[in-house]
């Protein structure tokens, strides 16, 4: 198997699940009186932002690295990533006592790059851009050598992040409808495969920002776009679709919804004054896309993937 | 049983949680290796800023609120608070259907008192300080009739707030210390009550903020101070233990441990940070105080009640 061409199944899934169940949380599912009414309908948050490295990026790098065989794993690992998906590969190397080496544009947050450091990866730093990252990636793995684990066009990585929705549907079973962020699109395929396997009646949505809408223009257009600027606050969701994931996005999604940054922010705050949890402005953008587009949703049960919690506290200001 | 003098006991705080049980959350229990390995300890936090209204203050509330005679519930209720326990009140007394009279201080957080109002009590505004707050209840009551539920020196309140360490305990068996905030001391009497009841050589600490010692001033002198100015970024935290709460804990405690508002405040932060979890400035002076006095608990199993997680959003800032 390719895992750049190969379409997770549920069985993937479900295998990913009990790969990774030593060394990842199952996450609880939170709700709100005061937020329901607000959105018209009944949400159930699953909180991966409460899984290790504070990102649901640890299931699908757990997932792949702990799939690799023994000689390739004493290899190591190389990856890309702005953020979360590097802490999550620098944790689970640690956890297989392997080496990470990941490739870290200059503009990422400082709290994610200082979790990847805390966590023993060799960090590798490039210019911005999605151009500077992949140079930057081919040289470093023929350095080091090493397997590259791409941070969501990959069969490994998709079915890591599709456990979270094996837990959510068995946490609250009656959800018609699922929600993630979607970037590269890892979360949100996970999300749709395990769901549609499990509910075949589930309507699967990604929410994007206006800002980085290539999701949502790409699945409109019927072909992937790529090579945009992307400009939102949301730092998780600058990535493009690749190849794998826009084919499994396009079979199974019902849409992309977007929503700004402002009503991202506005979100935000709510699920800190609601919900008491802290969440970063990508794992938010869910519940502003729901309440957007509420006529969309109104009474019905609607899962949505909290899907991380890391930014920089020192940043944070919802002064008015 | 005159509910100002009588010390509860297990069997009163096992009735408490049968009675509230149907109302309120059970509270999840979270970890985080980073936080255990700064502070050398197992620490484990009873997350009650998850609670109903954002703190541990429903469970007393609820408890006392569902006590009341028909008759006597149809009078309603009155009582004073500048936070979590009037809006803990407020919604206890929507829930049974029922008049809530608050008397607030004018200096109540924004947060607090909208959360009151949101659930439909009556507020009575007051200028700050204990003097002016108890005269203003002595009107109310007299112009409104109903059943006095005071904050904390209450036996039904006391045992309301003892079912979170019912719920700690069964959820983390292996505890040997209990750590809480201590204001007017419902909370700690409740957790000491609770904890040495069903284990028996645990130990039961106050967290107590340096500019608002007077638990552990009272506790060294042996007798109740009062009276004092007090002084504290911790909201929660201002009130002055009672007769009914000195004399358990007195009886109970292990110790009053100090903390400064800067501790307070790098320990919310750590919370926010490592836990991904919101609390007010209160509820994380108990890490605060475990990070203080590090030795007294190295290699221990801590319990922190993690009391509450309200708090004006828009002046939150962690810019150094």
């Amino acid at each position: 198997m390719d895992p750049h061409t190969h379409i997770p199944t549920l069985d993937d899934i479900r295998n990913a699940a009990a790969r990774i169940a030593p060394l990842a949380h199952v996450t609880p599912v939170l709700r709100s009186r005061s937020l329901d009414a607000l959105a018209g309908c009944q949400l159930h948050f699953k909180c991966e932002n409460l899984q290790r490295i504070g990102a649901f990026k640890f299931r699908g790098a757990c997932n792949a690295v702990f799939s690799l065989d023994m000689a390739s794993a004493a290899r190591g690992v190389v990856t890309q990533s702005s953020g979360n998906h590097g802490a999550a590969i620098a944790l689970a190397c640690r956890l297989r006592d392997i080496p990470a080496h990941i490739v870290v544009p200059e503009d990422a947050p400082l709290a994610k790059v200082d979790a990847m450091r805390r966590h023993g990866a060799h960090l590798h730093r490039c210019a911005p851009g999605m151009t500077a990252r992949d140079a930057t990636t081919e040289r470093v793995l023929h350095e080091v050598g090493g397997t590259l684990i791409h941070p969501f066009n990959d069969a490994r990585v998709i079915a890591g992040q599709g456990t979270a929705t094996l837990e959510l549907l068995a946490q609250a079973p009656t959800l018609d409808v699922l929600i993630t962020p979607v970037s590269g699109g890892g979360l949100l395929s996970g999300t749709a495969i395990a769901g549609q396997s499990l509910a075949p009646g589930i309507d699967v949505f990604g929410a994007e920002p206006e800002g980085a809408a290539d999701a949502h223009d790409s699945l409109l257009a019927g072909e992937r776009i790529s090579g945009r600027h992307m400009h939102t606050i949301c730092d998780g969701l600058r990535a493009e679709l690749g190849p794998l994931t826009f084919a499994i996005l396009r079979a199974r999604v019902a849409g992309i919804l977007l929503a700004s940054d402002r009503e991202a922010l506005a979100a935000m705050r709510l699920i800190f004054e609601r919900l008491k949890l802290v969440v970063e402005p990508s794992a938010a953008l869910a519940l502003a896309a729901v309440l957007r587009h509420k006529a969309q949703f109104a009474g019905r049960d609607v899962g949505i993937i909290l899907s991380g919690g890391n930014l920089d506290l020192g940043k944070l200001s919802f002064a008015e």
